[in-house]
């Protein structure tokens, strides 16, 4: 029995509020359960200095968590002069899973920055962010067509993302922190509208795991994402 | 005429909501109209090195905004590094402020870190930081009173603050942005629930000013503050 | 009784000596007391990069303390990587406190940086730094005006600062450490020649103070630093 | 055709060099064809601060590019002051990847440093660095049996990493920087002796991969660290 | 001719004036003609840790210059975050040539810090630095012995410095900045009382030098280096 | 007896091997003994921006020690922000002595970078990197001559360097660390292959030198300068 009574192949409840944010091109504030992420996209009319003259755009993201997001407070990383390897590693992630659906020379010469900042967190922030942040990436090129900006449609496909594990021997769907902290064998999966795999990141906690449990893990994604790809939907529409 | 229609000495709709925060021992979300700042009270029971076997706590807050919360998006300071000068400057006037109403040694030789972070920021953001961590605060040591790890009533006091500032040659009351940023003058008021001036902070951004405006200015952020503590008062009830 | 025995309205022995730094356009050496600040004013043809264009000049300050002008030894801030929040607080002051009473497009896109470095403290730094900054200050737009650097009067008014506190109860003038570190409120004031107000920083340590008290601590500052303005006008005669 | 003419499921040439650095209890140069990496083991008697008094020891891993180990000169990090997010990934990924096959209590309170410094780069750094790793540790830790600070068998099992990619729509074996830079999908797979699987990440470059994909991917990782295992026990006989 | 018309062996008119800070244990502003330098030597009770248990005390050195002790204005090195690299050179040189001439297990478990604020700057900072240096020492020291708290004469020798080089093919004594950065061989001596060698830093910036001319450039630091002993000798009488 | 039991004029077994870097334009692994320094020289395009357009070039070094190049392993700078001062003094002596044997003009607007990089260190790291240094910038030069980048003969001379010390009071050649660490006087001399001496860096580590031990550890340093030029010869032809 998983801590939250789910059965293995249920997500926790999620909801994806659009045009939380006054200023931001578009913003998402995204729950899965009891992980709350604050997701804004902000056009930038600079491309970043690397890419200048290459006729294409970018987009980025960055991740941080509020000190009191988590059971105990976490000191501030500013503080300590640089992000933790832990966020530069997710934020690359949610960069990578977003520009694997964004045409980007249809962007131009631009840059959109995605910031995904925990709010509260109960396990799976980073999946949870790119899910959310997919909905701030939508809306604001939505925006940047509705002025003409942009032709044609550089989003090409959604992308979201779960984490599946192995707890007490059994593969389960969409890990808490209860069940994050105790895992055998934790891994994200990233992947489109069209069931195309952008990332899958396992690891094994604490025995290694099999071949068939590495493919039951992805069935489960598979399933979660299904889910989350058509939560989405229907935010947009 | 003010840019936002407001008669000089109208503040801003405020609302204080409590427990915000799933975690922490107290919370809210304060918003002075557009400027939206979230509270978090966390209860630390280590004290500060430097305060060790002096039998008394602290309390300390810390302040930040999220990336867009402003018109354009802002580079994060974890990324240059450092808090800037700014951030320092109301991270510490946020403490000062709250320690101005806390009786130090009723808390025994814990800490309380109050956390600001800034969803959205429309002028004022220090002010309506004060005034919402109050709110955190005291719930903070509501939780402590109920748990018996405090007695007595460590919270001696409301405090509130709000910004006054001359504009147009007018002095008016709780500036928004657009008002700050062409104001000739600027204060912050930061006064007790009994009407005790714990600090003032006046700055001529053109050109200097007169007694007469400063004791104006200090009357208008009595009538401010003194809504503002009604307005505490009844989030708390 | 004041620790110094000085009466509540008298100021410390104050001493303005220019010309103290060989390469420096303008320099001063001022002592309030046993307080000394090494100012110097250096012109620099670079304008900071965000004034380009505008047509206008800027004027910076940088404040320090030499590691032995406390009674502790104190470590160097290069040491831990960046100026503290105390510093940066200094620093944004002073360069307002003069700004306030330069005409930036007459100074054509140039910079002056003043750079206040504390070689004894007694208290009361800052507001000995603006007072001697000005000093150097006024030397450097001086040395511009016999190259035909500039023309016409850059330098618009004089401005000086000193504290006021309550002390004991009563409202005192010109606090040394010894009233500083035991004051009930402290505050700083930057007034210019023509008695307007250019800035105002009040807090209270201990309990908040009253709308008089703040009067009484004005009246007393616009005393010390009318002084303070005589004192400047011998000096650059 | 792959850029290097190997079979797809064909490896570089790999040796591994035992007795490298004199002073270092374990250390192995390893070389995957052009990339080549210099790592040592360090026995330290302190393990790191959070552990203290919980019987079990640690291995931990760090990660260094020579400036010119690459085509091209790169900067050192440390002249910007941190280790890259890149950095931060593949040290904790070569860590994680030891401690999977360490009994940490039976190392007693004692941490093993693990240094990987690539002296050449020619793509698959990290993979060549774990499967390098290995041999230091397992040196180390016999350093250690033969003077009775450990006892039994604190290294469990072989552990072996090797990258595999979709290459102009073929599934290759351990990538070279040619392929590397312009592959479709890459992925690193992390596997011990036995042929459980400690980590996985696969990563699209271009367009998402499928489960097919990521399954023949997974069939080509365990036939190189089958050989790489090999490799290992001969070297450490 | 030298820029100055020195003869090639007249060192700058020397000062050395004790006394000059209020708080500290011992201090001197030195004097080599336009070259200023404030020297503090604070007592500090707390030997460094990795000292602690030794039975010896420690002298170290900090050396910093305020932004406009040069012709043109230097930023601080406090804003870039580090002292550089020529600082710590000199740093480190002072601190080995005061500790050249101190018993240091006579000075007990105990750190003298000694500070080097360079005002103005017109070569020959370092050596100006060491023989002001020494005098400061000379009365921290004495203060101690004053209060009990060393007995017998921790201070064994007096110790100087001078620059000297070749310019324009003559060996010359005591460069100022003129001199210095047209030197073609630039060294600086550190020399007791008694004549030993304490450093010899010597370097061609031009073309190298020979053996013989080594050995002029030493005789004219042992005769500039006896004068400055001298100038020590009666400066602490 | 010298701890190694060489005569007090033989230096270590010395080798020089060229070409160990697949894509630097020169490169040499230096062995002095058990001390190892991997040595490349990468030609730059672009000239450092304080040189642009003043016609000629520049020869910068950059020296580091892998964590385990020493009998106790010690922490990686990046992990400490910064070069330490050890770092930065011994990376500029490295520069000082390559440019003194370089026509930078010649070079045209470009920069060459020689990165020394510490595997196996036991006395005398920064004497090994200036030797192995200029193989590597020999053989840069040469692959540029080989390409028409440069014409004539922009390298001018030999530059090669060696530690001496007095260590039980007798002038020894090329210390070991065993005599490093115990010698009362420790000298490093960087000579060109004519016999000119680029830099003397004598320090008394315990107490001071004469004249005398200075001109005979000169001595001993020409005679091991000597053999090396003679080294380099043979490794270049």
């Amino acid at each position: 029995m998983r801590p939250s009574k789910r059965p293995s192949d249920e997500m926790r409840k999620v909801t994806l509020e659009r045009g939380v944010a006054r200023y931001a091109e578009g913003s998402c504030l995204v729950k899965f359960g009891d992980t709350h992420v604050f997701c804004t996209a902000s056009l930038e009319e600079r491309a970043p200095p690397w890419l200048r003259g290459q006729g294409r755009g970018w987009v980025t993201a960055e991740y941080s968590m509020l000190p009191r997001a988590t059971l105990e407070r976490t000191r501030r990383e500013v503080n300590s002069g640089k992000p933790s390897g832990r966020t530069h590693e997710i934020q690359r992630l949610i960069g990578r899973s977003l520009r694997a659906v964004v045409d980007l020379p249809a962007l131009g010469e631009r840059q959109i920055s995605v910031d995904c900042d925990v709010l509260q967190a109960d396990g799976g922030t980073r999946t949870a962010a790119i899910t959310g942040a997919w909905v701030a990436l939508h809306d604001c090129i939505a925006w940047m067509k509705a002025r003409s900006i942009v032709s044609g449609q550089p989003l090409k496909d959604h992308v979201a993302a779960v984490s599946c594990g192995i707890h007490q021997g059994v593969a389960v769907l969409d890990l808490d922190y209860a069940e994050d902290s105790t895992a055998e064998t934790d891994a994200n999966f990233v992947i489109t509208g069209t069931g195309g795999i952008v990332e899958v990141q396992g690891t094994a906690e604490g025995k290694p795991f099999s071949e068939a449990e590495l493919i039951e893990l992805l069935r489960l994604a598979k399933l979660g994402t299904g889910k989350l790809v058509d939560l989405q939907k229907m935010a947009v529409t």
